[in-house]
């Protein structure tokens, strides 16, 4: 997984009919480079979080939905605290 | 995902049987890396786009086709509006 | 997907045994970096060709032979033309 | 696979309802880059470590739990050695 | 598939259990980046080989043992020659 920073979100209005319904923020890597992660924890603005990627994100939907997901990036968990340097 | 602007088209009239039909779009990501991604949605030249790429995008077309497709990127949503910094 | 043009050609005698027999061509990205892709196309030095990668290359293997193929990058197309800028 | 170095350790109590129990780890790949990886060995910080990325790492899980799992980084093994430049 | 030349061996003694015991390689990809193969050819060091990634590479063990291997580098080959510039 990766570490990040929520930045932002976006809108997508006109999207493929599986695009599931919720939050895609926009999350800062370290080093500078952004992706848009979909968000089932209601993340703010600036928060933490781990982002997990590729088919591994789509397969979260598989589970919950029964169907796939076009979606290859997924907000795992807030990060509350990193030990070490 | 990535966020990227449709920046051209490019044509294949000598392709694997199995690629299916429609346009595929030269995508430029921030940072200025393109890619080239199937677009289901009729996106025109300079529109904000979202891409989903690796093995989840090959996904849409085993849904829709019941056959495997070899394509690896895919347009999944156009961008109407992102917030944030 | 990724634009490329093809540079050359590799030969492997000693290699495992699920390797497809066909050509491995050596292919030049846009930017300068290189990788190895299967055409079966049959693909000229120098031609402009669209390239799809990961698990996505090897299911073309599954459709045709039944069989997985330890191949991550396949030349799906041969580029005609590109609009745009 | 890839090289790295264990650097520290994360906490996550917000997390999706799939994410393993389990230390998730921060890894410092050659050239500086980090990843935060599952650890089901129970590594040091400083150990060297060998690290599996992508869908291949989620099914790791599969195989214990079935269940899949939101992870894309594993650490396999603890690396004792390396011969060679 | 990705051209690299190996340049060492690792071992590692305490690993996951599915790890598939064999040789891994330390393989310098052009560009300098380096990553660890999994060997089944029995390659010499500054030996040109051909390696494929991801999930394709797994999949190798899956034919051959009917189990999933945490192994997302594989060599396919030993090059012989390359044409082309």
């Amino acid at each position: 997984m990766i570490k990040g920073r929520v930045k932002g979100k976006i809108w997508s209005s006109r999207h493929v009919d599986t695009l599931p319904g919720g939050a895609l923020l926009e999350v800062e890597i370290d080093g500078g480079d952004r992706l848009i992660a979909f968000d089932p924890l209601g993340c703010d603005t600036e928060e933490a979080v781990l982002v997990t990627q590729g088919s591994v994100a789509a397969a979260y939907f598989i589970d919950r939905t029964d169907r796939t997901a076009p979606v290859d990036a997924l907000i795992v968990g807030s990060i509350d605290e990193t030990s070490g340097k």
